[in-house]
């Protein structure tokens, strides 16, 4: 499945429901997220529950999507490919 | 603060944002609390931010909240309180 564009108070936001076989695989997909944020100092809200990760990015100073949000979207479809557990 | 109670499609649920200094503090707490949750076996929504986790527990198969909801927010905020990073 795609990104979602989700429009929360006004900001636009991509948005993308990843699906897991439990809650560990999922909290491992989360880490590997977060890492690829860290590096790039750009930083997503992810929503980790039992058996999927709800992945969100938008810029927060412009308020709104920036070329940067669709590259971390893409790295993390990368991420979700590499992992032998997603469920995509 | 305390604990919210929150009514999502008509299920009750406990939830506490925790504020941090930065994203990699409030990944920090989220693995921290996604640790108790495994070894209980009772999993919450771990909304990880920068700067923050919002935390939200409830029994899924209840639809709402349980004993063991209360004692795993407990818990959660006794992590917090360890948590040399943690701005509560």
């Amino acid at each position: 499945p795609d990104w979602n564009i989700e429009i929360r108070n006004g900001v636009m936001q991509l948005e993308k429901i990843f699906p897991f076989k439990n809650f560990a695989q999922a909290l491992a997909f989360t880490n590997a997220v977060a890492a690829a944020a860290e590096a790039e100092g750009h930083h997503p809200a992810l929503l980790t529950e039992w058996g999927r990760v709800t992945v969100t990015w938008w810029s927060h100073k412009l308020k709104g999507l920036h070329r940067n949000d669709f590259i971390m979207a893409a790295r993390t479809d990368a991420i979700a490919s590499a992992a032998p557990t997603a469920a995509q």
